[in-house]
């Protein structure tokens, strides 16, 4: 067998291809892959919820700033505390209590690489043999993909268009057994664009109070709104159930490579801490990589001094890009949106293939307008919704105007002759 | 049960309370909760692998500006691609084959949060159900906390201090089975300070060939060597067996708090490809959090610009820490250090309990060091040897003198009278 054909005992654990399967990332690199390079128009990327590169979204001075501040300190280059450095988590405790009905503490905030790693912590967290999570139908397909690193078994309650994509809580009822542990929301939501109002935020506590379990409440598009309903935090009814809430800089701020976020425990009446829910989140920071030390320490400065004017102009944008989007798709006959976003950075919107010529499915659909118009958009099945789309809104509007208008003609030239 | 004691049915996944406790970070929160507040003399933290924040030890002005440069260019504040940004991974491959025999491709570079995210994902990958592995004693902790989190079996070679700390190889031999997957060398080491000959690690890979198992190097400490062995990366016999190679700028350039990392497959045969690992370890990354754009952007600055005397000061600092170390060690004889340390920043030595009065085991000597003398030092039995203790050399050489002189001084007030 020497140098010929050797028998090595190790291979890959297959579990992990599965999980990665199903993430935005993997959906994204094959339509990237489809693209026509013979097509010298720029691609449209409406595929992901990125928009810093483009111009009006560039983030703030006062932010790079802070980064430069404290890296040129030189108290930062040490590692961190397992939790974070602590003005680091007041001002993130500060930062919130803003929108809440009592003052959370900096024990209650741990900081972590981005929403992203607060999601997986929270999975690892719950993950104890048997038990099951509730996950909204439309989602974010990354707590799927960790559900099933850490064997934790998802049930789907579905959102529902017609109601604002309000969650089905009939179906919550229906799911819920004494091994759920906990159901997530994301509002402002994504894909949807929703906003829930603070009567069904109640609702969800109540239910949740009901069977038990504990809310994750992903808040990373939290202030993104524009439209009749304000953004009010899940936190607010902690003392109904309780509530992790998980959020980052990401979104609002315009710096998703800057990896910083936080989980929370809205906890007032310390079911968490008496559960062991603390503790163990402890312990898993205690075996997981942190956010640089020295961009935890520019999170005060980043919180406390950016300007109202940076945050409005961006609002702006995405409520005039909802405006756009949503005209524009009325006059596209296979593809309906049932609800204006009035959150976040996307629309949801429903494919009619009845309509369509030689289309199979939403997969068929975005691969062939990768192809032939060089835009990129989320097939439905990314997240949950087959036949469905996720256009994300939050780009350049001439760009945003582009896209819209080369999905028109690539539906046109789709259409079914009657 | 409203309002009352309402029964919730989450609660913490108590594997992760005992992997967190086997932590160097926990039992160096034991240590400092430890220490007498009256003591109004300086702690010396002898305990921990972070000299960041001494002034021998501060960060080149050329890795700050690298960052800064890359932060401001604004290209940066995007998501990064899951491997890491293409400019990164090839300056990585670029500086690590300066030391071997071939030329790594970008392909070969995975960039992680640190080393810590990079030992995360390897022992993700290889634990396929009844896999083990092979792990040093004395080694680095966390290799045992990530494998009760992913349930790979932990089996434990010794290190030979008699021999400069070289794996114990028929040790190696009796452990593997069929199920063994791969062998941890962490070379130069932590806690030992030893550094491997070519000619070691040469038999370490022919060991690894015969039972068909990868080595897994860790070189955090790269190029950290002040003795007779150069640095020699295991890589170099990458054609005998695979090798996955992790490192980081933690430790060389003096920066742990930044958070950037690699993990690189030496595979000139193709092994890893073949048997599914490489597609593997993308899959992990594709679930996992990145480290920040804008870092990965600084890495081909840092990794090209650095200049020589930053690094050959600190490790002159190193090697008079080492003598000195060694020297006033050789005054306390509770206390014997078996090796001079030739790399990395520890030493590991032995307590001969029996010269003691009143002190168990080495937990409860550091307990009462940090109590009574405000030191901080590793217990042995926080890296698998009990009744040893690893030193921190790469402080401030005043510091450390300072510190063995309390050391000495509580050794002969707790000495056993004859
Ligand atoms: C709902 C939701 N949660 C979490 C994340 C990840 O956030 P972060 O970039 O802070 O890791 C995203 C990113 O798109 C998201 O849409
Ligand atoms: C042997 C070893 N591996 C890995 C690490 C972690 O390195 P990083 O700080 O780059 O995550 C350390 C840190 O002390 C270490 O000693």
């Amino acid at each position: 067998m020497e140098n010929g054909a050797k028998i090595w005992s190790f291979k890959g654990n297959e579990e992990l291809q599965s999980a990665s399967e199903k993430t935005v990332r993997g959906f994204l690199n094959l339509l990237m892959e489809n693209l026509n390079k013979d097509d010298h128009r720029p691609t449209v990327p409406l595929g992901h919820g990125d928009p810093s590169a483009f111009p009006s979204f560039r983030a703030t001075d006062i932010a790079e700033d802070a980064i430069v501040d404290a890296l040129r300190s030189a108290k930062y280059n040490c590692y961190a505390p397992t939790v974070g450095i602590l003005p680091g988590r007041r001002s993130i405790a500060d930062y919130l209590s803003r929108d809440l009905p009592y003052t959370l503490s900096p024990d209650d905030v741990y900081l972590t690489i981005g929403c992203t790693q607060a999601i997986e912590v929270m999975l690892t967290v719950l993950a104890r043999p048997g038990a099951n999570i509730l996950l909204p139908r439309p989602g974010f397909p990354y707590y799927e993909a960790r559900a099933a690193c850490t064997h934790l078994e998802v049930r789907h309650f579905d959102l529902l268009p017609e109601n604002g994509w309000e969650v089905d809580l009939q179906a919550v009822e229906a799911l819920a057994d004494h091994n759920t542990v906990a159901m997530v929301i994301i509002n402002p939501g994504n894909p949807c664009g929703n906003v829930y109002s603070h009567q069904h935020l109640n609702k969800i506590a109540e239910t949740a109070r009901k069977f038990g379990i504990l809310v994750i409440s992903d808040e990373v598009y939290n202030h993104i709104t524009f439209g009749s309903n304000p953004f009010v935090p899940m936190g607010t009814f902690g003392s109904i159930a309780p509530v992790i809430t998980l959020g980052s800089i990401s979104k609002r701020w315009s710096v998703p490579g800057w990896r910083c976020g936080w989980l929370v425990t809205n906890d007032p009446n310390g079911t968490l801490r008496k559960s062991g829910i603390v503790e163990c989140i402890k312990g898993c920071l205690d075996v997981s990589s942190d956010p640089p030390t020295f961009i935890q320490g520019a999170i005060p400065q980043i919180l406390e001094n950016t300007k109202e004017d940076f945050f409005s102009k961006i609002i702006n944008i995405i409520r005039e890009a909802a405006d756009l989007c949503y005209d524009r798709i009325k006059e596209i006959p296979c593809i309906t949106c049932p609800y204006k976003p009035e959150g976040s950075m996307y629309a949801m919107v429903k494919l009619n293939l009845c309509l369509l010529e030689g289309i199979g499915d939403d997969l068929e659909f975005c691969l062939k307008l990768a192809k032939e118009e060089s835009v990129i958009v989320l097939p439905g099945m990314a997240v949950g919704m087959k036949n469905w789309l996720r256009i994300t809104i939050a780009i350049e509007l001439s760009s945003l105007e582009d896209g819209l208008g080369r999905i028109k003609a690539f539906c046109q030239r789709h259409a079914k002759k009657e």
